[in-house]
């Protein structure tokens, strides 16, 4: 199973929604994008995909997991910050044009 | 099935995980407590859910949907915000105490 990763970060929204209409429309086709963000940028990660589902890709499936990393603090010691994954795929019958 | 519903704002995040905590102590004991946040808060609501399975309640089960509402603007128009709604529960397992 083929996956791209879109990272989200303090861009502007439709930066990421590009990116994932991108990442959707290479070659080969990816079964998965995966939408990944920490901390702050985790909204901005819900944005994203909630905005290329309603503008673009009706179809858009979406899988959430939310976790926590460890991050190594400026001070030498770590700290945790929370994660979140979208893993989006097409369905099936959207990909195929109607009436084949 | 009985459900408590945890909104999640501006407040520091720990004043949420002692919501979500006394949620599920509450009487009668709810099957779920939802937390939702929208906006820039979802990333607050990802932070409690998270410090409170790590620190408090490691048995929590949870489950992410996330969407879009319209908002009424301050000018008349809508507006479209994202939304996070995550489920959490206790698997009952975690529920009875071990050995009885």
């Amino acid at each position: 199973m083929s996956e791209q990763i879109v990272y989200i970060g303090s861009k502007p929204i439709i930066n990421y929604v590009t990116a994932i209409l991108t990442s959707f429309n290479s070659n080969p086709k990816p079964d998965k994008v995966i939408v990944k963000a920490r901390g702050r940028s985790i909204s901005a990660a819900v944005d994203a995909v909630e905005v290329t589902r309603h503008r673009f890709l009706s179809d858009l499936k979406h899988e959430v997991t939310i976790g926590t990393e460890q991050m190594q603090g400026d001070e030498g010691g770590t700290r945790n910050v929370s994660t979140i994954e979208i893993a989006l795929s097409i369905s099936p019958e959207a990909k195929k044009p109607s009436g084949s």
